[in-house]
């Protein structure tokens, strides 16, 4: 036995499989096997073996490029998940409407941590400067879906999550702990949010919460558009309808989602 | 140690985490503990093991019912998949192109071992019977993407397909291997495959195919209406021409797709 080992001989084989998993990023889409055993802290042999192990089931596939990526079979798997594929096949028709109303982009996010999660989007013609992708992560407290998704999130998290700091991004980013307060306020009263270029100079949002059955804030629909748009105001009653049609079609069939973990990935 | 325990020991911990995962179906989104360790022959104190430590990951979360489900991580992982999100993302605009212009329901599916798997949909107004959702699968023969998936299989792929027997949906169910030849033909020489109620009474559909950078055919895009629809070819084009959009696209990005594997799951 090498001395070193220990520490690798510690971690259950599970934890070794889920680290391989967990290396790739929507930036790190395609990783080679030494990349794969840097990103994991796990021998060059074990990585291999349980890479080979991963491809053979179909949950990793070899890239173009001779690397190693997430394959096909996670992909199907994953969309059994009742917070991605399922919410968004829920909510799909009622986000196509908002976007047949306005032909603005059409934004579904839910709270994921200390982020908003992208669940779907419909881009919409005029591309604003901001593209957020499926399943891409933005902050919460400068996005239009992350506010609302903050003002219903629970006390203790929102106290958390405003004492881990508001990073600024822009100009018209809120970063004070008052203000903050204020604005989830002002959304709560009014069950709409606005985000006037505050995490992209340009871009602007505006979003509302979408309930499920048990009468959570399960998710938040958002217009993103370019920040030349006139009266942000005028496309509020299409986001707020298209949101509680949602939260009643999930009403009416009993669906429920899983609380958000409160951990970071 | 109990006799019978030699089978178990000699499943690596790998196969035996993803054999966890392979029990959720689009079916069986929720499991219990029972369940799970009957679906994957594991003992129930190696089940609640594995499974635990799935859910401290959050590949896997406990649903309302108080079963195990698969959990948003796997989702947001597996939307890494090229085959998956990936391509999805690069193709939707088209797609959505294609609804704006047609207003009838758009699909966009893979081919995956012996069938269609469905990437992405944008449901239209009027729904028809069938109702694919996204990440379900369908058989080749009988649905329009998968008899332009089956146009574009290779030659040896077909004739394992066809051999394996052409299962009969509906009386207009294509069954037989000449006919079937005949229509792959038709579809590789005019780019536009229709099904005409094969797999659903009440529902048509017509496809066409999909090129990546390297020249593969590695999807479909289709429309699929109610029969009572006048005239199906008058779609046609405008079903060819995103197409060919979707593949100008994939090429001026040099995006390329993995073979789709022939292994069934």
């Amino acid at each position: 036995m090498m001395a070193g080992n220990s520490a690798e001989q510690g971690r259950s084989v599970t934890s070794k499989v889920v680290s391989l998993l967990d290396a790739f990023l929507p930036s790190a889409r395609e990783l080679s096997l030494n990349e794969l055993a840097d990103r994991t802290g796990l021998p060059l042999s074990t990585t291999y073996r349980l890479a080979t192990q991963l491809v053979q089931w179909g949950g990793l596939e070899r890239g173009a490029g001779g690397g190693y990526r997430i394959g096909l079979r996670l992909w199907e798997i994953g969309s059994l998940a009742a917070g991605g594929s399922t919410l968004q096949a829920a909510v799909s028709p009622f986000m196509q409407d908002l976007y047949d109303a306005t032909h603005e982009s059409v934004q579904l996010a839910i709270r994921s941590g200390h982020q908003a999660l992208y669940i779907d989007k419909i881009a919409g013609p005029r591309s604003t400067p901001i593209a957020v992708r499926r399943a891409g992560r933005l902050p919460l407290h400068a996005t239009g879906v992350g506010k609302v998704l903050l003002a219903h999130a629970p006390a203790d998290f929102v106290e958390e999550f405003i004492e881990a700091g508001l990073r600024r991004y822009t100009a018209h980013t809120i970063v004070g702990s008052i203000p903050l307060r204020r604005t989830l306020a002002e959304i709560r009263r009014t069950g709409i949010g606005f985000a006037r270029e505050e995490l992209t100079l340009g871009s602007v949002s505006v979003a509302a919460p979408v309930f499920d059955a048990s009468g959570s804030a399960v998710a938040a629909i958002s217009l993103v558009l370019p920040s030349t748009t006139a009266n942000l105001g005028r496309l509020a009653p299409a986001v707020r309808a298209v949101s509680l049609g949602a939260s009643r079609d999930l009403r009416n069939r009993s669906m429920t989602m899983t609380k958000p973990t409160d951990q970071t990935h």
